[in-house]
């Protein structure tokens, strides 16, 4: 724990009882807000910066004053919007956020199409430690990953633009870092749609680079490598890391598990980076590239990553999370490897944990 | 509006982005908490008050040191839960209303299994002013009435316990209030499960009563009744006031609405109070019994009812909502009715409006 976050300011039992309410109400708070958004009620709040009455709202956006007024009514007890002396109504700077700012956007979208309805089944999935809320999209997955490809598109996009928003914002920090060493060979484990390695191969043209992921998913990555006409530089290899009989191959200068970890249960994750160094000769070095909530620099951070968790609990594998840095470090040299350097923010919440296989050192 | 209620102070920007991240964050911190009080968790915290690891909650729950661990990491940024410094887990005070306060427990079962699912379709509620979400219960309701004698007996028992919770508290202050004209006849527009009817012939062994109500909801009220022994005195008459073409009988002292005008839009509100008006003698009374989010003595109560109209707009009706007491006033002149008195504070969070026939005045 660290121990400055989350320090809340002791409450008057009025304040206590109020406070509950909020978390009472917070999934019919949440609809509303995301409604407000979707029907174009915060964007036309937005536009009329002195004021605009729900009536004309409502005849703008051709919805009655009913709606309106009921979300208006709902956002001005959230704190969304207010109302002045004349009855107009104006953006809060909440609301602004949750209107303009594209991390509020990508976590609402997610939390509504990929987590909100599975979450009913939270309660299920922590005494089963089964992702319950994952039959939502259909019985016949054992984790979300497996489900991904055959989603809808609209909730697959919402899931990729919250993936890709993370890291995109930290891989061309971690790059400089994960080439000082000049590798010639790097293995991209859980390389997803292939983001990193088309990046890396850019990067670096002489490197050569194996995605691993499992294989429906791979196919989507190999399809974009394609497109990048980076398939000289960049192959593949389907792998179901699950499996604890599959090994890696020698030889392998850099290992990359970026999000990766954050997959899978802890026994899961010592198994995997045992794998990973039993391949790893002396000098080769292991980077893992995660979002650990004890390492952020604002609390709002913190709050997102521990509150994902739940996802990974009730929808993803439901044994997995937002791992605090500590366990991770634990994981690590349970599996023989020691941890060289821990880079922290890396884009807008990642650490960079850079390893070595520890009889090496 | 209100002019003291949710003045919010002005936040940084900082803060504001926190904000944004509750409300991206709310639906899964709702279920975090929720999975904490039914799978004992809370009740864990309370007895252990000088504090308890999650390794001892988990044994003692025989549940996951994982699962244990995420729900409680949820709780700590949502301020249910707190930590010391030897890293043991205390109940907050706003965990303690989440756990012990039978409103709070109320809301939040009511919140889960009647609004939760369906909300996720309240965008398209507004665009349509259909209850979009009541399919979650099954294609073919209207509305929740028609729906709620059909409905899983889990999902059933937290409406009634939400309804019944707040009616209870304001049912014995608005009888002597009732009584003091000595009706001889009362018609219980919306008589739900009998209730009031059951109580008010207890009050006053002299009246007589009629309950009015959808035929299939009648039912169970007109058991009830039976088995209170109280057939003598209460009768019944199924009526849809949808239907505009259904009219009441004359010869009523009382008419009384119970929760009943929150179910109809205003449209549908002003029409029922004109077949009432038409019924209604020179000294006879209308007594409306409603919940008005303007008239709470406490924001948290005012913040409850604002968001309960959500339900209405999803799941409900479509079009019906708590409304301000102008907006019932409105409707109540329109009718041709005029408002004699308003008496606040029954109960918890009700106001009973006292009307008469204009006419007559």
């Amino acid at each position: 724990m660290k121990k400055d976050l989350f320090k809340h300011k002791p409450l008057t039992a009025y304040d206590a009882i109020y406070e509950a309410q909020k978390i009472a109400y917070a999934p019919l708070v949440f609809q509303a807000v995301r409604a407000m958004r979707e029907l174009g009620i915060l964007t036309q709040l937005d536009e009329y910066k002195s004021g605009v009455s729900a009536k004309d709202i409502a005849e703008k956006l051709k919805l009655s004053l009913y709606a309106v007024e009921t979300l208006l009514e709902s956002g001005l007890s959230s704190g969304v919007v207010e109302i002045d002396e004349y009855e107009m109504y104006h953006l809060s700077k909440t609301g602004v956020y949750l209107l303009h700012d594209e991390m509020t956007r990508i976590n609402m979208d997610y939390n509504h199409y990929i987590c909100y309805q599975g979450m009913y089944h939270l309660d299920e999935a922590c005494k089963t430690e089964k992702p319950a809320g994952l039959r939502v999209f259909g019985e016949q997955w054992q984790t979300l990953y497996q489900a991904l490809p055959h989603l809808p598109e609209k909730i697959k996009k919402s899931w990729y633009a919250f993936d890709h928003f993370y890291s995109d914002s930290a891989y061309p920090v971690a790059l400089p870092i994960i080439f000082q060493s000049r590798p010639k060979t790097i293995m991209d484990i859980g390389a997803n749609v292939g983001k990193f390695s088309i990046l890396a191969a850019k990067y670096d043209s002489d490197v050569r680079i194996t995605m691993v992921d499992l294989h429906d998913q791979l196919q989507n990555a190999v399809d974009n490598v394609s497109e990048a006409g980076l398939t000289d530089h960049i192959d593949s290899l389907a792998m179901d890391l699950l499996d604890r009989a599959q090994s890696f191959p020698k030889g392998i200068d850099v290992f990359w598990l970026s999000q990766f970890l954050s997959c899978f249960g802890k026994q899961e994750i010592v198994s995997i980076l045992q794998r990973i160094a039993d391949a790893m000769g002396d000098n080769d070095r292991l980077y893992i590239l995660e979002t650990c909530w004890d390492r952020q620099q604002h609390e709002a951070s913190a709050y997102s990553l521990i509150n994902t968790s739940l996802y990974f609990t009730a929808i993803a594998s439901g044994n997995s999370k937002m791992y605090h840095s500590d366990e991770l470090i634990d994981c690590i040299k349970q599996a023989g490897l020691q941890v060289c350097q821990i880079h922290d923010n890396i884009g807008i919440c990642h650490s960079l944990f850079e390893c070595g296989n520890s009889e090496s050192e």
